[in-house]
């Protein structure tokens, strides 16, 4: 897709300076730049790039004054910033527009399909599956029985979802990501037979989950991502678990069976929850955190494996990163106080 | 799939007290209930729901005497937690229940297909691939050159298996899983030259790995999971580990090169075992630790990272929770000790 | 496919000792051996077993001298060691040597495929994608638009690469690997709506990728992994991140975004690493590490959660491991500095 300096400066109400047919065709940042690029000015730390950048176009604000001569077409907005980001989110609306079925997909007959749905090559949207309106669903995607999906949701190349799951409105489910795989649950006592995994997962609406993630059905019930939910990368959600509104947990976070998290929770990386327990709204943790007990007060922070406070972790970190010097003050004041006379004389 | 009263009755050997006709078509909990769905009453802290459920149809035991009026049709048995149980396989086993190779799918002429098949859309049975009887293999699937796959074994969609690797009667693998991927293995003196992976993965009946999880081949011989192994999600069991009979992992378990663990171990999400070590049958791991040393002694428990008996560390981290305050008592004492008279003063 | 010892000792420029006619289908350790396969000796702690091994071929040194009988046929050459690094090399360039498009894959018309390319069933190769000579893509793989792919390049099955990432020559990459997914970027002031993620992945030349990795693509400008890059399964490499030359990350590391991570690192399990710093090149990084500050100084090793230098570790968590005994020492010397008399009276 190439857009000229005339038509990006319509769609921002900017104003040109420079050459109004300059073509751009990818988006960069001021300190790379690049032909073909188009990037912007909002930071006085990044001005002096502006001199010297090779993009083709650059967006400044309204009253940028340059002091050396600039190669690049300029254009004028109110907030340069503001306009960029809405440069970004109309590139990223173009790049994502697709729609119809492929021939080389399988739709089961059953299943029912909204309008202005993308269906790409190798799909399996299978028996009376719901696909509501806007749909994307890239190639080699599997969409089991009984699935129910809601408008505008994108389901990148390769994400499964299994049976009887529901996927609501505005979702984004990045490739590899794994929906209603069975609960790790075996009757012990009774040799490791597996416990039937019956339940499904609720997305609720505007929920996205990062690639490689693995969500696990309910054994009964729902394993439920209420509205807002994020998850990043390799994330593992197992059965049971409820996630509430607006909760963030980052890259290869783990919560096991049951466990039900507050809203506005922000988790760091390599966090793990155990089962059955109960996290309380605006609830952070810290990175590599295991939690083995439940928070019951509201917008508290934790580190440690097991958690613990976080300030009362790091005063006894930096007791324990001078552990060796501990060590041996009480071993000196062993020695001065079987013999006070002879230590003191040292 | 819906079932009446009458037909789960009859199947479950149970008397019905209400509508014989009555319908259901999911499974639910008392508390949750939902028209058209069935559940069942065993747990006598659960009994005052039994008066409010809008289940369709509740499994009681025998003997249960309604103190109110019950809106819910009852099945009376024996034992309802076990009938309930019964109930659920069944289920499962309908809602598993395919067979056919997909036209979408690819099957090698020189691949062996057993009796009672299902083969999927867009599924790939390579070049000499032998699949056994009642082998379900889900759309989108990948069975590479030479693979063997036992009788009654389950392959969910996008599970990917390497040329080579034989996979036993009654596993199951869930989404996303990647079997016979090569060993992490360079030679550092050589410019870090890859080193052929040569050999294969071997899992045993009975085997079930979660979904996203990556078994390496060997770089000789066999990476094995015996008889009976479970995984969670997103486990990594690296080239020529061997996990003895009936061992659990837990998510994001980690088992570095050439590792063997011992028969009934039990690990909890996010454990890290190094190379080349011998982990003892009956061994206990708690989450996140990191073992960095064999174990040579069967039934114990570890923690920490690095791990060490698990009592030892617990009673360690109890002090290192109070730190602060340990420091705090050696400079009093240091204090005390360096004059006596006036700090005894205070 | 079945070699005999003639073909293997014309090969390897070997003398055969035994029955030239001798066939072997796949390899084996010398101590497992079995009928049809190969093995080698060169370390003579393994000498032993050259009698007993039912291998058919046994590969070694030219000076070798049985002590006692052997039933394999010999193959004697200068360095046994390397001539079966040579053919493990062979095996796998036959094994992997695939060429042709299938009918039941899907490439775009405006795609560029160079010669000699293998792309397996079901697999996509989207608009505008450009493939390099000699490069294998198996079935089931996804290569979006505009991506870019080098010669000699592996893609095994399943790997999804979303549009616009570049992918270098000679690079291997592992089933369920996901490249190009969006970073984990939300404005948080702004409801946490989703900020656009319009960049890339760029896989430099002999980058190999374990299998189920997530790598995501910039928000603006690139995600880069150099040169030589290896990782192994499982890693999460956030948007905008760079590693350079020829460093290791092992299964399960977390890079945050941003972060820059130097040339010859070599990172162990499960260790994560904030956003925004700079690690030093040679740097060396124990399992389960988390780092949260830069690493300034070349070649050094970091241990813990958060890491500090990998000695000091040690010697702090020596004293961890019997802070039972300080405390209780502390306490004696309590108890004697308050009553000095009865506490050494005892």
């Amino acid at each position: 897709m190439k857009f000229t300096a005339q038509q990006i400066a319509d769609t921002l109400k900017g104003t040109i300076e420079g050459n109004e047919n300059a073509e751009v065709s990818t988006v960069s940042k001021i300190e790379e730049g690049g032909p073909g690029s188009i990037s912007f000015l909002a930071n006085p730390k990044y001005t002096r790039f502006i001199y010297s950048t090779t993009a083709s176009i650059v967006i400044v604000n309204k009253d940028f004054e340059a002091t050396e001569d600039v190669q690049a077409t300029l254009i004028r907005v109110e907030n340069a910033e503001n306009a960029f980001a809405q440069l970004l989110e109309m590139y990223n609306q173009v790049k994502l527009a697709k729609s119809g079925v492929s021939e080389q997909a399988f739709v089961a007959q059953s299943a029912l399909v909204g309008a202005a749905v993308y269906v790409g090559e190798f799909a399996v949207v299978a028996e009376n599956a719901k696909i509501g309106k806007n749909v994307k669903i890239y190639p080699q995607v599997y969409v089991g029985e009984n699935v129910s999906i809601g408008d505008n949701t994108i389901l990148f190349a390769g994400v499964k979802i299994y049976s009887d799951c529901v996927i609501g409105n505005d979702c984004i489910i990045h490739s590899g990501t794994v929906i209603g795989s069975d609960g790790f649950r075996f009757a012990l006592q009774d040799g490791g037979k597996k416990i039937p995994q019956i339940g499904n997962v609720v997305l609720e609406d505007n929920v996205e989950l990062g690639s490689n993630c693995s969500i696990d059905r309910a054994t009964l019930g729902s394993t439920i991502l209420r509205e807002g939910v994020k998850l990043d990368n390799l994330v593992h959600i197992a059965h049971n678990v409820e996630i509430k509104e607006k909760s963030y947990l980052a890259a290869h976070n783990v919560v096991a069976g049951s466990t039900v998290i507050g809203k506005n929770c922000m988790f760091s990386g390599q966090v793990g929850i155990i089962d059955h327990l109960e996290i309380a709204d605006n609830t952070l943790i810290a990175a590599q955190s295991g939690v083995s007990k439940s928070i019951k007060k509201e917008g508290t922070a934790h580190m440690g494996s097991p958690s613990m406070d976080v300030m009362k972790y790091r005063k006894n970190y930096i007791h324990f990163r001078n552990l060796v010097s501990l060590v041996a003050k009480v071993d000196e004041l062993e020695k001065k106080l079987a013999d006070p006379v002879s230590s003191s004389d040292r």
